[in-house]
């Protein structure tokens, strides 16, 4: 079986003292590099897959963008990896902030570390969704059954965009990143509110996943591994509720519970 | 038990049908804003543990010094996580490279994708060191037991440099990079030759990982988890063996198999 995510790629394996020839599928990673108003502005490395999306929410996420209409012109160049982006206006907002870490006079646990891209953007979460403890553990199983790739290579992470019923859309990338900037990309693309929903995500929470799904303005982010400590200290000051370790019939859930109930 | 890596926090946890307070361990996310010459340079997000180790190798790795005597003076803010670092030139090599594509004219499937900065500092690896297939599987045994923090948290990589016989430094960071950088300062600070080493990494091969390695100058990378396409064919390039998959007593080789062996 084959799929655009992965290829196919002769390799030697090893097992019960003895070498094999034999074929595996290999995860495809590929380089997109983005030029806006015909100037370099940032390679990705990603499965290449949406990249319209994808570049439409990495964009949005650094906050060059806010919406689809910023954008005049989008060409993609898919053989050799470009993205040809013009925006309306001739100067690209925030690129001077690029990557560079914001040291807030605040010195709060969690605010003293943003990047200052991510003030501009992240929003305190204003979701009054809530979910059951079952559908958070049907969310994460649909999710990664949706994902082939996943199964034939385990080297993508997973991310979906859900209500507490079921997955609207689902994308997989090599890049942890990439995978949320899609679904963000999708949301933008078809004027999709994230307020309500659910994030499912594959991968562990880190700050930058948080911080990410602050800026796609959802509630509650579910995911299969654990949360890192200043992920959850974001989440409980941006009010979203992170769960991890979803395996089998359990999870753990780390900041503002309030939002999974046994009972609909 | 306590370690650096991580720390102890309230947590809900599901099972069975029923929701409970407990505590849990959370890998810490630190973060660190390198400046050069006072200039801000960059900022990363790892493991508070091994700092001086992490700037060295990432700077070396960016090819901003080449050797530890380039570096005049740093001193390190732990508690606000900043590396001051001055360097004996005014000059900073590479800045304008910095995460900057670079387009050969050379078209060959995998040459056409470097960063610049790659370009200038990957090895085409000269290693003449080989492995025995059950030495392949003893490394990785080991360096999964030497980190106390992945039992607790599963929320960090682990990487170590060994020879065919045992671990020579092992490093933990819950950025994959990190941990590779760690080893290259570690073994910058301690004048220890790298090519005839071997790199256990505990995650998925990436063309980053991949050309971080190069850059190390190993000849053989094992890992637990599944390469990407373009890191095989970067394997392929640069002369590196690319094991993946090592689990219970069985693995696959993805490039230059010579180097793995059944017996001494």
């Amino acid at each position: 079986m084959t799929d655009s995510l992965s290829s196919s790629r002769a390799i030697v394996k090893y097992n019960q003292h003895r070498f094999t020839e034999t074929t595996d599928k290999i995860v495809i990673e590929f380089p997109l590099t983005i030029y806006i108003n015909n100037e370099e502005f940032a390679t990705m490395v990603c499965s290449p897959q949406h990249f319209e999306e994808m570049v439409i929410g990495f964009l949005a996420s650094e906050g060059v963008i806010h919406f689809k209409k910023e954008i005049k012109e989008m060409t993609l160049d898919e053989d050799r990896g470009f993205a040809y982006v013009q925006l309306h206006t001739e100067e690209i907002k925030n690129q001077q902030y690029f990557s560079k870490r914001f040291i807030g006079s605040c010195c709060g646990k969690s605010r003293q570390f943003y990047f200052q891209n991510d003030v501009r953007t992240a929003k305190t979460s204003m979701s009054t969704t809530t979910v059951t403890a079952e559908q958070c553990i049907e969310l994460m199983r649909k999710m990664q059954e949706a994902s082939l790739t996943f199964k034939n290579t385990g080297g993508v992470h997973n991310a979906a965009l859900c209500t507490a019923d079921e997955l609207l859309v689902s994308r997989s990338d090599i890049g942890r990143h990439n995978a949320l900037d899609k679904l963000y990309g999708y949301s933008l693309l078809n004027g999709i509110s994230v307020r309500d929903k659910i994030l499912v995500f594959s991968g562990r929470i880190s700050s930058e996943i948080l911080t990410k799904a602050a800026k796609l303005g959802v509630g509650i982010v579910l995911s299969k591994s654990a949360p890192t400590d200043l992920a959850i200290q974001l989440a409980e000051d941006l009010n979203i509720t992170a769960v991890g370790f979803i395996r089998g019939a359990s999870f753990n859930i780390y900041s503002h519970p309030e939002r999974i109930v046994l009972h609909d």
